[in-house]
């Protein structure tokens, strides 16, 4: 039996069956594996981190998207940063009232890979119309693209290592603060407050943003294939408040099936445990 | 390095390091093993099942108590079905209002054992004079326990397998209803919706206790120990609905320090994942 393995802290591992490795690469930026398995289908990793598999991605994908369509449903320009896997974009195109979506994914070795081994995110994406895929640094797109030109950026990334390290930085989240327009939502894939390192990550990433966002919040879910299943989205906005300003209504009529987002839960996904609170507010 | 490593599916398994096995011993009812590691502290599994770690007790303990008590904070009869370790115990202790905790543990070995291994949640258990301790099979003592005698019933158990066993059948609902006073509220251990094994035992445990209680919920949390770390409790109870009748303020005056329980997430762990709404509906 072949099993997959990651450290999730020294003294942590998750492992997952595979029946066999399906393809591995090492790109200028990154080492891709895909792997396929029973329970899992077809998942796989960058620098040995499992970034999605055909079992749980619609948690993530759920979740990153519809909560800021749900504050703000006439969301019309949407800038993806990362996301190599399609899934966001595929979530954010089901949306009929999107006119543009700019994906910008440094590593274009993992969006071909996912056309070819994982179409249940990518398939369907690059032949969208709306779609401009971009290749490139999401940190030098967002430096050169215009003032107010974006309703929503979501920041689907990788942890804040390697490739991902500039999605983390304060002049990346200023770019985004500038780039979105007065009604503008900014969506962050925000770490763990679980494990140690991870949660120094959560809380550099909310200390960072919350001093160029008014508004800053943080929802969590249930994630079980990232480190200890507990994972967090950050939500910063310049005007909407994703708790007050949620028209439940209004995104019921988009009709959308979700598996495992709904309003109900978008209200209950900002309630976070009192560990996490108190650990977002602090200062160290 | 020693590895503790417990199969979550037949694709999936977790690992904790130890450093060294406190303690391992085969009861009539039960393999109990005791380690002791840096990041998890103590912990200790039954029949191969992680139960409690030092690490994140917490959140099991806060979540199986407080919701019950914030929506009635009058409750002064408790009965805890199970939980040996004690910590469940500990957590209805600090209650001033509770008059008389009655637990019924079936196997007294995995409570002396906490006293002597996991004093985080044995400490002073024994010692309140409130509590009257019953080594027995938890089915057996609500059978003989008279009409509406407890404002509370706690079912602290393990999985539906062994020991745990008589603790999802409509027998032991049926008679937990019975010793509940007409304000009585039962909350029990039901598992998980992630995989297939657990998910079904959560739909056998719902459909059940639906067809016995005139209100019945079920609310989640992160429990990172568990498989998947998707956890979940029901709340069945004979007049109070977890939401509509929930008492924020009152609770707030108790006092309490709580790291994950608070009042807000409480109203969010109700709202639960559509594939596990859906699941709790289905009459598969």
């Amino acid at each position: 039996m072949n099993w997959y393995t990651e450290q999730w802290s020294d003294d942590c591992k998750f492992s997952l069956r595979y029946n066999k490795e399906l393809h591995s690469e090492q790109t200028p930026f990154q080492k891709i594996d895909f792997y396929e398995g029973e329970e899992f289908g077809t998942f796989f990793t960058l620098d040995g981190l499992m970034m999605v598999n055909e079992k749980d991605e619609f948690i993530y994908h759920d979740m990153i998207t519809h909560p800021a369509f749900a504050t703000n449903p006439d969301i019309k320009k949407v800038l993806v940063i990362g996301g190599g896997d399609g899934g966001t974009a595929r979530e954010v195109l089901r949306y009929p009232n999107v006119e543009k979506v700019v994906m910008a994914e440094i590593d274009e070795r993992v969006f071909r890979l996912c056309q070819e081994y994982l179409p249940v995110t990518a398939k369907g994406v690059e032949e969208d119309p709306r779609m401009e895929l971009r290749f490139e640094d999401g940190l030098a797109y967002v430096k050169n693209a215009p003032d107010a030109s974006f309703d929503l950026i979501l920041v689907d990334s990788t942890d804040p290592i390697s490739v991902g390290e500039g999605l983390f930085t304060t002049a990346f989240y200023k770019e985004c603060f500038r780039v979105l327009n007065d009604k503008g939502i900014l969506i962050n894939q925000h770490e763990s407050p679980y494990f140690a390192e991870y949660a120094e990550n959560m809380k550099k990433a909310h200390r960072k943003i919350r001093d160029i966002f008014p508004i800053t919040n943080v929802y969590q879910y249930h994630m079980p294939t990232y480190p200890s299943g507990h994972w967090l989205f950050g939500f910063a906005s310049k005007a909407f408040d994703p708790l007050k300003d949620l028209k439940a209504a209004e995104w019921e009529k988009f009709g959308l099936e979700t598996k495992y987002y709904n309003t109900d839960l978008h209200k209950g996904a900002f309630a976070l445990p009192s560990y996490v609170k108190e650990a977002l507010l602090s200062d160290e």
